[in-house]
């Protein structure tokens, strides 16, 4: 046990992120920087929803707590996008709003785990998500299903996975960082699978909106008594720093949730919960429908550059950089980038990807990636 | 462990807040509703440091992640704060910003300890702390220091409670709910305590700027290298929705909290740091100096209607109604007080207080303030 001046023996083991490293190199490199290695967007939120249009004398409350479940109003307008979307009837008291995804997943692996369950993480993972596993106390299972894997076998890889303590699959589809799109045969076998083995399933599912070349299946529909579907306003509507997202999940579940997110972050902050609102009114979905084109284009530009499969949904590129490095170790190539500006997210942050990167080819105006591709793909051919 | 459709027992057995069936009886009341049982202040945030003062155009990256552990020029001003108010050399890079002082708690304990270890609260304690500790998957070791007791007996009180798994005592000065400021002799007689048992020290002192009696004394000059201590944006300006606080520690601590918020809520509402360090460039300042004495002297109104000692401190008075009620059980009583519009916390989310009640004088105008407690001062007469 920690003691002054211990700290926590797994928090201390856990590495700090590599990428401050990589960006001090970039900020002294004298070369524009192209923080490609998160996932954000360029865009502003928009017009409408940003904080300058939040005015205190016009909405009650605006710097005070809000309830901690969320905004009454913002639950109303979650429920019934939730039930036209999912088709599955959603009641205010069903969804949590959260502070972001993060805050979201946080709530359902404190609600739905115990120390030392564990949870399958099919790979390549949205980073943060085996941290938060670990948070809980519970223990990330992963489980490698990056492609040429048809989706029979991808999910009988979970199965060999499950023991008699795994208490969940998760599941992210669009994926971060593949970009790919789960389909329903894999997303039935996957049903079939938890409803065989009494798991749940926790549904990542933030990039729902940036599907390109098929339609985003959601998971809730096909079993609503287990799927816990997390969701975000970060990545739909370009306000990734208002720290907005909401979880649904079968009656009663989201009062157990709000317990835990009670002691973590209180609520979600209010301003963040008005912009969210002013954005389902309307000016969210089209901004959506402006940036998913813009998306899919520049995607699919950058990835032809590279010579890889153009993305099918989302907003990154999971490259294999093996054949162009001749299997030579990556870190120094991910240095070598910083040191010309460029900045990618090594593979290893999405589990045992020692050659891949993740690059965001929307953290950036289009002209600005182009731009950045174009001296990654320099940079490759000089190796 | 949890399978479908189970959820983690602890979760479970935490009971939902009572405050939802006393605010639904307030709201169908007919009554105007005083919601003292909240706290909060009444007062919109500083004019400047309000969402709508805040500007897309004017603010690179407004509605973007922020970087996990603060905004650099926030982590800047906020050193410069606490080198200057604790005497005590500090670096940005030892300060963390969180999600509100609940996020800031929740990464501290979660650094701190282990599953099983115990934590050490005086009663009566701010209602959350308890729960932020089970949320670690330690044990909140509750002890109780209400007056009359001395310093020294109350030091002893706590020192009577450690074990060989106390990794932490948990000091909340000025004290919510109490309003009372601990003093120099029992800050010293704790540190000493810490020291012999290799303890670290959790300050809260969300409530410092609030101090009217005496001046607020804090913890962290006294043991640098074992006070961990927790500050809000919430109460001092006003802007409690906004989630934003701080923590600061010895050096090298900051950086493993941020491995715990980085996986609870990722990063602090960029907007709410940036609402934040507007307020800490004067008018948070200007914003105090005005509130302190209005708070000083409705506290004391109020006091003086209950019979009770005026606050030293703080937004609330914690009343014992025994000698009002006759020992009748409280319930019936906050329901009656529901009935005529007026919320009160139950003494029990305090501690083992179940004859106590809280009421923050600063929840709402002061003239609403002394209506609602009339209205109550009237129901104690008609008992």
């Amino acid at each position: 046990m920690p003691r002054h001046p211990e700290i926590a023996p797994a928090v201390v083991a856990t590495p700090a992120s590599p990428f401050s490293r990589l960006a001090r190199r970039a900020a002294e490199s004298g070369c524009r920087v192209h923080p490609l290695h998160i996932g954000d967007t360029w865009h502003d939120a928009p017009a409408g929803c940003r904080m300058e249009d939040l005015h205190g004398a016009a909405i009650d409350g605006l710097h005070r707590y809000a309830p901690v479940e969320g905004l009454p109003s913002l639950l109303s307008a979650l429920a019934a996008r939730l039930t036209a979307r999912h088709g599955v009837s959603t009641a205010p008291e069903d969804v949590l709003v959260t502070a972001g995804a993060t805050g979201g997943l946080g709530a359902v692996l404190g609600a739905l785990t115990v120390p030392g369950d564990e949870v399958v993480v099919p790979a390549p993972y949205w980073p943060l998500v085996v941290g938060i596993i670990r948070g809980a106390h519970a223990v990330p299972v992963v489980v490698d299903t990056l492609a040429p894997v048809d989706p029979v076998s991808s999910v009988a890889r979970l199965e060999a996975a499950l023991t008699a303590r795994t208490a969940a699959v998760y599941v992210n589809t669009p994926n971060n960082p593949t970009g790919a799109i789960w389909g329903e045969t894999t997303l039935d076998a996957i049903v079939a699978l938890a409803r065989r083995r009494d798991l749940w399933i926790l549904a990542d599912e933030c990039y729902e909106d940036y599907a390109y070349a098929a339609p985003h299946v959601s998971l809730r529909a096909r079993a609503p008594e287990r799927v816990v579907s997390i969701h975000s306003f970060s990545k739909a509507f370009g306000m990734a720093g208002n720290r907005c997202g909401y979880v649904v999940g079968p009656p009663g579940l989201a009062a157990e949730l709000r317990k835990i997110s009670l002691h973590t972050f209180y609520s979600t902050p209010t301003a963040a919960q008005h912009a969210a609102l002013r954005a389902l009114d309307g000016p969210g979905d089209a901004f959506v429908a402006a940036r998913r084109s813009e998306y899919a284009a520049i995607g699919a530009e950058v990835a032809s550059v590279l010579g890889v499969a153009a993305p099918e949904a989302g907003t990154f590129l999971f490259v294999d950089l093996a054949p162009r490095l001749g299997h030579r170790p990556l870190w120094p190539f991910l240095e070598r980038c910083a040191d010309a500006g460029l900045l990618l997210a090594p593979g290893t942050s999405f589990g045992p990807y020692p050659e891949h990167v993740r690059l965001c080819f929307t953290a950036e105006p289009p002209e600005a990636v182009r731009a950045a591709v174009a001296r990654l793909d320099d940079l490759l051919r000089s190796v």
